[in-house]
């Protein structure tokens, strides 16, 4: 076993499974402070953690009323190199950058060049959440 | 895209991804109630989700601090079928049982008849988080 507290997000091992097509867990705060997790895309981007989600959504309501998130990644190959994160979303971004970076997650994730969501669901509006990560927990199970 | 609420979680559809070997990510609540993230082996048994840890663990003293916790699936041959539950830890187990579902779970997850862990961690005991599910959220975006 190998557990590492606070390798940096630029690690190579820690951002390689952001980069790659794993989902991500994302933990946001309810209003009563209890927490919520739901999978989601993920992108990695100088440092920072970007979620892409819907003007409005579950986690979008949370992160404005509390930024305090934390992430939970493994690798879809090898399930026993897993990340864990705390940190806080940063900056919410909306308009055509948060729809062109759906766009691009869509293609990491689905190999197409527009989200098909979007047709489906034209008066949804996206919003990244923009997340610094504050204490990142690295393990790796792989010789368990 | 199929979203329904409070499928039980004896649904089959939820049922199966908690019974197939999917990593699920458990989210507790940290002293200053902040969320905390990560991923873990699951079990289901009558109706309650079953997670196995070390006592101590940080998911271990959260969930003793505050019971409550939310957890996020997805199918890992099919990650647009999806589940994020919401409920509360009602039972910790040690003991003999906890010992024997760690390996019941290195079975399911590793495919060998005792957890490899217990003999390189000889001093770590077991503690069984049984979970009872307030809140299921079944989501399919495999017709995205």
């Amino acid at each position: 076993m190998n557990d590492k507290i606070n390798d940096g997000i630029n690690d190579n091992a820690v951002r390689k499974l952001f980069e790659e097509k794993n989902l991500v867990s994302l933990a946001t705060l309810m209003k009563d402070g209890s927490p919520h997790n739901v999978s989601t895309w993920v992108d990695i981007e100088d440092g920072t953690i970007l979620v892409n989600t819907v003007v409005g959504s579950r986690k979008h309501k949370n992160i404005s009323n509390d930024p305090r998130v934390a992430l939970a990644i493994a690798d879809h190959n090898n399930p026993f190199d897993m990340v864990s994160i705390r940190g806080k979303v940063i900056e919410e971004i909306t308009g055509e950058e948060a729809e062109k970076h759906i766009d691009k997650l869509a293609k990491k994730y689905m190999g197409v060049d527009e989200y098909p969501g979007r047709k489906l669901f034209p008066k949804y509006k996206r919003v990244i959440l923009k997340i610094k990560p504050d204490n990142i927990f690295h393990m790796n199970y792989s010789q368990l």
